[in-house]
């Protein structure tokens, strides 16, 4: 398995190499075959070794700060919602970053990475797959050219529990505890893996020519428009749209709280980027960093101008989601995407994110934190502008991989969803509902020494809805 | 000096070395004999050099990780308590780690690694032991194969607060500030060094094949033995426990300031026990990421199950102690237990946490935060396990090993904590605990825009006691 | 360009190798002329490649790290300050992060950094500089030793958004938003960059042999000073000091929130020193961060103790700017200042900002998280430690240093200001500042669901003022 696990990783690596070439950004890679080693201490001892700790380790530290991630998830969730819910928020995360964790390590990784395979679905078995029989296979550039089996899983786990994360947001506040754990399981398990496989598990869309470096589509993507289906058939929240067709806006109910989150979403997508690149290669992670940060800079600047012009609000929790539609937009093509570029990219994400928040709203789609809008939407649009600013690429390449992708999930996740619903169903009860989640079903308030308010502790009079015009 | 220190500093490595070679886990190191350097010019001109950068980098970044637990300690322990002792708890908080970095400095750390000594107690001097006339001594592999000495001392100093910091979880809401501070500076400058030197300095627990990889016993064993034995003489928070027997829960004031503490010692752990490798080796780190990684997540999902199960409920602060008592479990063995080993070790020390929590609540033991089971119980757990789950580690010298550092630990805990009570008291008055010790002892709310309330702030009929049946 | 700016850079270099050879701290340096590689396949292949991904990766990580310094002076910031202007905060501090990261690729980094130019003022050119027909030149050892011309840009980027940052704590409350918006654009593009360039940039101050490793007063200063112009000219908060001469104090509303950004501070702050040293030189880096660690903890301590001592308060806020106060303190010369040094340079920090914060307040300058007593007057006397406790630097010189660049800094911040206070005004209505900015400006409250209180939440007849004696 592992040889062909191995080139199929190798395979992900020169597509991304040929698209640096290609774009002019990647200058020289010395892409020579790789020794091959007959014991661990033959390859300690070789000139290569010393290479393949930096790499290594970067890949380590990027999965922890992927890792961060998750506690931005989180904090933007349970931030951007109502206090009664916040328990309930926490559970939901923990639970989902954990299940994903061992999920992906005893199915989803060898679904994702089968080796070879018919490009549309492989297993290469349970488990991770590493055979302490044949040490040199996994741990050296036999298994991959920069890292080790350990070092793979550990950064593609980080990153599979994440579209279950931003499902997670957006379903907030009325589903059933045990429902989205259901869910969320099958999501991490079977559907993202398949559809990650067939672009960097080596599959059809690779070979088609559809890049997506970091996972605009693969990864946010997938989060984005599984929760859209999934709030399609939940229903928005109880109040939330009035009889006579007006939306009410539900504040978030601590915004330093939602703060904290976006920035250490900030900084964990500098390893989830940075990583992506597969290897510590100054030029390459360097250039990532740059416009990562870039895009999102312009996300939020963006975001907030748009949300002042056309809404006429200083909407922070706009700008926090700018700065994440800009890193969404940037995901794909952030290795061949110019620093000018990445500042358009991130520009018009922002402006997109603020504009379908909006439009979800008005089609009564009850998305609380804007996960589909962050995710789903810039994740579209992150994609296609790969196509759009690199010459190399084909705007109508990467329409086909997110349409199949987005497809896909859209519908593995309306089937499971619907299939919930209609047996045990997926919502809790109204009274529970407006009860909060955290004392109906966890028995427990958040914030017990604090007086609560069915609504807003500092309202005057002039308070207007943020989305409302 | 340096000589000695080095040759336990290796000892320690060479321990750990010797265990991963008989469990199967590590294929090949290349442990040959050091070159000598006689100037820092011939040193980086070497082609060993490259490699010591690395290695070097990597456990200054374990140790910005492990600082980063401290946070974490502050926001669990700020976060699980009541609202009005917060200020306390981030002062006791920010003095421990501010102390034992300082303590360490001019005492600690050469008590931990006094070099060529007699297996049980030795001092090396005070402070961290430079000779400015000997850099190579101290800044090349002559001192350490992969750090230089100020690596090897801020690595360690950040370990060095931890336990102490633990003890502060333990005795929050009624203790005396000056009590704590007094009895944290003697665990980190005399307790910690000296059972520490036992096995990390090549003492006698070393010599015998104790084995206790990150410091499962060695570290988060002394913090919770450390304040049980504070807590017992302490006494109970008032109401705690009722005259009746019952017992009743103080719930924690700020369940996302918890969570987001849990999952920043997560983040650092990954440097606790990815640092403790001591070089970069791409195998061993990356192989200790999963391991912890797993635990963690089986820690969380088995304390999730068990608490539903036991006591039906579900409950987010038992979920955030099971990913701490997963981290804890592991930590004694992270580099020598399989994956899938540590899936189980981590399941066990997610439902050991659950209820060791109910059985010391049920002792009268008042331990705020659950940190003498997540950190006491769980340690013993994590130590014990090494030698059930490896073959060439024996349960009988591992239970030597925890009952020689707990019961030394827990002799001295109690004799200075005794001695202060009996001196000049540990607990604040009645009148203080009541009022809390924000206004009591610092004068100042920890949130004096929000209006608090004595009782649950969502309170409802239906609220029921967390851990009551 | 980039010859020069190469050689700029390398003069930075070069002038801070001096100072550790100097001051005996540097043992060895090969700093031989550097091969030129005429393609980037030829530098690759060389065995300087490894070295250089080293270097390079951890000036990544560095910058990754100093970025989370900005969510820390945004936690730092709201948690200090009252809850009703929290959303305020968080959209200056958003705004302010993006705006300095793009101001700074656009115009600001190529002024600080201009190559060969008068000492004064020089300008490279718009844009970050990259010249993609010559890749060599700036992804090689022949732009910067150590690192990528992309990654020498988000290192510097993300310090240049500091100083603006810094500003933002001292005039929240009162502030209008657009002028804090101008003020602060100004700040990054034009007047850091140019104190900036007299130093790191290779000017006039770089030649008359002044020192400030990573910025006590070329960031922290300049921050700090411009904060002092601000609100000198802004006026203090309403009801801040009554007609009687009496100081009111306005305490944080969230202090646990504020301890999570101190200690992300000091987390952050590892990788703004350790950085600084711009390669990942294993004896410098780890003695910068032993310095920077022991600087931090005396820091907190002493403050601890000045202002039990001075004005017999137990005082968790000063605790936590002790740690800032440590860490301006040591900025300048972490360095060359030895261990022992860095605890009496932060054991002084801590005592000058407990003063300081008291003294500034006297003078009716109404800084509500002390940033100006943080950053300014700790950046002053971090800058002058570094003459008074290392041989090889003057005081004068350090003093000429400190005076041109704040008297640069405070005449441009205060002639920006004061034509925005005489044209379109700098202050929101007395009748905004009252209700708060979030409900005023923003028109959404921070904390909805929590009922809010003009006083103190948990008031009781012995609340006394933090400050008052």
């Amino acid at each position: 398995m592992h040889i062909n696990h191995t080139f199929n990783l190798m395979k992900k690596r020169i597509t991304a190499t040929t698209a640096l070439i290609l774009s002019g950004l990647l200058y020289g890679s010395p892409v020579a075959a790789e020794p091959v080693y007959s014991t661990m201490e033959e390859f300690m001892a070789s000139p290569e070794y010393v290479k393949f700790i930096i790499d290594n380790l970067w890949i380590l530290l990027a999965a922890a700060m992927v890792f961060i991630m998750h506690l931005g998830f989180a904090s933007v969730e349970s931030g951007m919602t109502a206090a009664k819910n916040t328990v309930n928020v926490t559970y939901k995360n923990v639970f989902i970053l954990c299940t994903g964790i061992l999920a992906y390590a005893f199915i989803g990784f060898q679904i994702m990475y089968p080796g070879d395979f018919n490009g549309w679905f492989g297993f290469g078995g349970f488990g991770i797959g590493f055979d302490s029989a044949d040490p040199v296979a996994f741990l050296s550039p036999a298994y991959g050219e920069d890292m080790t089996i350990w070092t793979d899983f550990i950064f593609q786990a980080m990153f599979a529990a994440t579209a279950a994360t931003i499902v997670s947001g957006c379903v907030t506040g009325r589903i059933k505890l045990h429902v989205f754990m259901i869910f969320g399981f099958l999501l991490v398990a079977i559907s993202y893996p398949i559809t990650g496989s067939w672009l960097w598990g080596g599959g059809w869309l690779d070979e088609l020519g559809f890049y997506d470096f970091a996972g605009s589509t693969l990864v946010h993507g997938v989060g984005g428009v599984a929760g859209l289906a999934c709030i399609i058939l939940l229903g928005a929240r109880k109040g939330k749209y009035g009889k006579d067709g007006s939306i009410k806006p539900i504040l978030g109910h601590n915004i330093p709280l939602a703060t904290v989150g976006a920035f250490l979403l900030w900084f964990g997508w500098f390893g989830f980027n940075g990583g992506s690149v597969l290897s510590a290669n100054p030029a390459e992670v360097s250039f990532v960093f740059v416009t990562t940060a870039i895009s999102a800079a312009a996300g939020a600047l963006s975001a907030m101008l748009v949300t002042k012009l056309f809404i006429n609000k200083l909407d922070a929790t706009m700008a926090l989601n700018g700065i994440l539609a800009g890193l969404v937009g940037i995901t794909a093509g952030a290795d061949v995407i110019s620093p000018l570029f990445a500042a358009i990219v991130g520009s018009i994400a922002g402006a997109i994110v603020v504009f379908a928040i909006i439009g979800i709203d008005k089609m009564k789609w009850d998305d609380p934190v804007g996960a589909v809008a962050v995710h789903g939407v810039c994740g579209i649009w992150g994609t296609l502008a790969v196509g759009i600013f690199v010459a190399e690429f084909s705007v109508l390449t990467q329409l086909i991989g997110v349409l199949a992708i987005y497809g896909f999930t859209f519908l593995f996740a309306f089937g499971v969803f619907a299939a919930l619903k209609y047996t045990i169903g997926v919502r809790v009860s109204e009274e529970f509902e407006l009860k909060g989640l955290d004392m109906a079903e966890h028995g427990v308030p958040a914030y017990p020494n604090f007086a609560g308010v069915e609504t807003n502790g500092f309202e005057s009079p002039e308070l207007k809805p943020v989305m409302d015009k």
